[in-house]
Parts: C-alpha cells; sequence; structure tokens
C-alpha cells in the first residue's frame, strides 16, 4: 500500500476545509459581528494510528475510506457553549459538503468526560482524475472542552492510551467542573 | 461603500482556489507523474486599481461584481506550452466551479506581445449567510510567458500605466523572441 | 504618520517569532520528547488600539516604539502550569533576542484574576536598510488560562472595555477556579 | 541515522530565512520602493538526493553538515540582472547570519549555460538545548535565468540525471539567448 498517495485527497480535504472555515471567522469580523468561530485546527490520522486501528478492529484494508470515518479530521473550537450549536447550523446550511451523520456529545457527554460535537461529512475533493467523495469528522467544542481533551489525551497517551482507573476517574471529575465553568460563563453572558 | 467586506468574498474564492490548485501539483507529484502545474499565485485587485477602473469606464458600483470579472485572479504557471492546455482541460473537468468565458492569448497573442489563456469562472463561496457566486479569472501561462508579463507590467507602472512607443515595440519583439524561445523548448523536449 | 510603514518591523518580528516557536514545537516532537509548547499566535496591535491609548495614556507618537512594549505580542501556550517556567526557561537561553523585563502573573495573579508569564524583549529585525531592534511582549500561560482571558476579553470589549462590578467579580472567581482546576492537572500528571 | 531529527535544523534555517527574506520584499512595498526582490523559494534537499551524493561523493555520514553545504537551500529571484548584485549586497549587510563563501555564476556561466549567483552562509539556527550553526545556500537570479534553470532541471531529470550531448548543446544556446534576452531588457529599462 502506497500510504503517502492514500493520503493525498485526506490532506486536501483537511487544508480546504480549515481555510473555508477560518475564512467565515474572517467574514464575521468585517461585518463587525461577533464570530462564533474562535479558532480551527485539522491533521490527517497518521499512518501508525490506522495501522494499529486495522489490526484491533480487523479492518480490511481496501474499505479504509469507508470505515474510518475520521482519517480527514477537522477541529472547530468556540467560546461559548452555545456558539457550538451556532457552528453547527453554519455546518448544515453549507452547499459544498454532505452531512452524513451528528452525534451530540455535548450534551451527552461520553463516560470519560469528553464533550464534542461530532459531525462526520462526505466532503468532494477535485483530484487531476476527477471527483473523488471523502469522509472527514468535523468537532465542534468550546475553547474550555478543548482544554480537557488535549490534555486527557496527553495523559492517555503517555500510559500507552489505557489509563490507570483512579487517574481516569479524576479526570472525568474535571471534565464535569469543566463544563460546569462553561455554564456559569454562558450564564453571566446572558446576564449582560 | 465598506470595501474590507466587498474583498472578503473575492479574498476567500483566491485562497481556496490557490489552495486547490496547488493541490493537484502535490497530488502529481505523489503519484510520480511530472504536474502541468508549476506554481499558482493569486491576488484580490486593489481598492486603488477598482476604482480607477470605474472612472476610466464609467462603470456602476453596484455592478461591480458583475462588470469586474477579475476581481479576484489566480495565475497557473506551467514548464511547457503544452502543458497550458493540459492544465485548461483540468480546469474543463472540475465539478466545483462553472466556466463562463475562455480566450486563447496564448496561440493569438494580444498586440503587446502578451500571452495567457484567461478563464473566466463562476465560483460558489460558502458565506455564513448563505452560497455567494464570485466571478473569479484563471490565467494559465508557461512561466517564460509569465517573466515578460512581469517585466512589462513593471516597466508600464513606471510609466504611469502608458508606455513609450518605442519602448513598447522593442517590448512586443522581446515578447515574440521569448515565444520561438518557448517552442524550442517544447520541440527539444518531444524529441526526446 | 504613515502607519503601513511603522508597523512593518513589527509584521515581521510577530511573523519570525511565530515561526521560530513553533519550531521549537516541532523539534520536540521529532526528538519523540514531549513539547512544552502546546502552540503559539500572535498579532500586531491595531492602528485603533494605539491611537486609543496615545490618547489615554498621552503618549508622544514619535515615542511609540519606545513607550508600548506590546505593538508586538506573540503568545506560547502549555498544557501544563509547569510547562510555562520551562519556556520561561528556553527563551532565557536563546541567543535572537535579549529579555529586558520579566513580570510572572502566573503565581502573582492580577486582581482581576488574569494570570500569564510576561517577558518583554529586544528583537533586532533585518531591514533592508539595516538592523533595527523592536520591543515585544511574549506571553506565556496555559490552555486554560488562555481560555479564561479570551473570555474575558470577549465580555469586556462587549461592554466598552469596562466590565460592571458584579460581572468582574464573577470572573474573578472563574478565574481562580480555573487556576485550581490546573493545579488538580498538575496532581495527577505529578502522581502517575 | 534518524533523518527526521537530522532534518529539523534544516527545515527551520530554510523557513525562517524565506520568511525574512519575503518579509524584505513587503517593506519595499509599504515604503513605495521597487524591490530587487521579486519573489522567494526555498526546500530541504530530499533524504534521496542526500544518500545519491554519499555514495557518488564517497561522504561520511557524520560529516555530512560540513560536506554538503546545499542541504538548505533558498533562492531569490529578482526581475532585472542588475537586481541581482541589489540582493547580494543586501544579503551582505545583514547581521543574522555569516556569509562563508560567494561564487558569480551570473557574469561566469557555468559551461551548461547555467547562471545564478550562489552564496554559502552559517545560520545561526535556535533549538531547544542551544544555539545551532548551520550551512545553507542562497541562489540569487533573475525570473528569466529561473526559467531556464527550471527546464533544464526537468529535462536532465526525465534523462537520469545525464542529458543526452545534442539536448544538453541546444539547452546551452538556449541558455546563452535567455541571458541576450535578459540584458536587452536591462537596456530598455536603462533608456527610460
Amino acid at each position: 500500500m502506497n500510504w503517502d498517495q492514500f493520503f493525498v485527497p485526506y490532506e486536501q480535504t483537511v487544508t480546504e476545509l480549515k481555510v473555508k472555515l477560518r475564512g467565515l471567522r474572517e467574514q464575521y469580523e468585517q461585518d463587525g459581528e461577533n464570530s462564533p468561530i474562535e479558532f480551527v485546527t485539522g491533521r490527517v490520522k497518521s499512518q501508525a494510528s490506522i495501522e494499529e486501528k486495522i489490526i484491533r478492529r480487523h479492518l480490511d484494508e481496501s474499505r479504509l475510506a469507508l470505515d474510518l470515518q475520521d482519517i480527514a479530521g477537522v477541529r472547530v473550537m468556540t467560546k461559548y457553549v452555545e456558539d457550538v450549536y451556532r457552528v453547527v447550523e453554519l455546518l448544515r446550511e453549507r452547499s459544498d459538503f454532505q452531512i452524513l451523520e451528528e452525534r451530540d456529545y455535548v450534551m451527552n457527554a461520553k463516560p470519560s468526560g469528553y464533550r464534542s460535537y461530532h459531525i462526520v461529512i462526505e466532503y468532494p475533493v477535485q483530484m487531476y482524475h476527477g471527483e473523488k467523495k471523502v469522509l472527514a469528522e468535523i468537532q465542534v467544542r468550546t475553547i474550555a472542552m478543548n482544554v480537557w481533551a488535549t490534555i486527557e489525551h496527553d495523559l492517555r497517551y503517555k500510559h500507552g492510551n489505557e489509563l490507570p482507573a483512579d487517574m481516569a476517574e479524576q479526570l472525568t471529575s474535571l471534565a464535569d467542573e469543566n463544563f460546569e465553568w462553561d455554564q456559569r460563563v454562558s450564564e453571566i453572558r446572558a446576564a449582560e
């Protein structure tokens, strides 16, 4: 398998989505409106991480493009919880990709405490031999949720992807407090 | 007129087109194929230059988006004359914009000696309040044609946009030699 | 005063510092080391904001480059509080700029609750007519501190730069909780 | 040998030099001056190309950083031949690197017809464990010389790095004509 070739449409998808979503923020600013988008990041899943999933989930290499929905991943961070839903609305109204699936882990956190709004899209990339539809995952979360996810990811990674039970528990409770914090921010802001 | 707001969709169009066309080059490289695209540049017409055109051509500010087709401009440079037409073919096959007009100044140079293939497209930009169709001009030319155009533009600019007759004549003859040079390159290449 | 010209060395300083500090992160990654730098942002103070300061502080336009230390500003975000000090150490060891001043608002928060480590540097930019020394401010903070600062800035901005007293108080208490949260993260991490 | 680690300071050097030299162009523009710098590119030599040189020139892996002066390479393109020397002057006056060597292949073309001004510098990169001096090569040439070099490189590459004698001869004569063309441009410009 030629991985460099495999990644080309995914790299392109991530690059285009970043440029498009960052452009929205710019538009809000020029209009003097407050942007629900604070910043945007993106990454293509690493070869090592894909190979690990192939083994763990018994995936077929020829079906990777269908079975892995997050090879291309883009993250949109918002200041406020309510802005997560403004971004979701913005994404639903776009005509440059199709939404295949939405999962609201903001209101329904994962057992770990993880919160984010996940949207799987089908994005058409123009290759030199024609259009190719690529699956991509857009995660929308507040900057506070992103802090927790960054730290949880880092600590999990250092423990070989498996957190000790007590550490996992403490992190879940940090996630809960984090969300309460986010909600108090929204209350302060609404009281303006 | 709020120019900063006016330019937002044009800036976005140029950014997206640059990212898309540069991505093609990357794809050719990963496939081990020779890319017809050598490099890509882009620019949005300056406010000063638009205002000058409004006056000179008696344009109506409210119709700028229709009357000026090159507010958003992207340039694709190729190594060889024959690659200009490979790029044109690539652009025709894309499904992310509509081609409105093509003008072949490569085979039919302008009186000044200028050569380039011009394509006017209608490009859909996703704004936060919906899709907006933007006109943009894509110019395709060899890197040698681009050298001449760069120098002619620079000398013309220094003479207040109006070249002295003898200088214009000499530049036209430099353009002709430039094109013969390009054709000899193609012959050498074809003889391989 | 020609503001576009005025900003050139500041824009250049911010661009160079961003590229340099992001490069460090890349180096840690290639070495398989955990990077104390999570991400880096930068901005040049806006003309409007400088003009507002000139009036409010009775500054002399000819002394701006000396009296305003944060026209060029770069921010380094870390995952952990202890990484703030690793970054400060890194900055102290560099030989491409001089540190003029350090202020530790991480351990000694401002009355508002704001936390960050501030470093004022003198950075030599190479202009075409020679070297020019530019003052710049580097702020180092955790990603959690950055969340609070982002939200406080946004709410303050919406209230014309002056927060209502009760809102200011609530934000200070959110800052305190935020810092406790950061410290618990450090404890969990240290217990590994 | 860990190539990814090996390349880190070279990648960093190229990134910093590109940002610095592009900044100069920006400065000329804001000053309303004509910039001798038209555009800047950069690349790090590929692993394959270094390994090929190790074999061909019997190099010692431990001495690569000393024996290969162009692992980090930056190219500055100018519109006019006389601007090549303005850029060389600019580079000589900078205090952020040391010039080790200069070779003028503009006035003294290589037998192939190749023209460019080569400067080898020693550039200090700040790594996280201290400063590291890196050799880098800056090539300065007109955009016309760059066209010829691009085409010659492409044709040579397709012939396994060894051009057939008649093709090499034809390319040399194209290089000579190219230089005459460049000189006529300078004459037209001087006659202004």
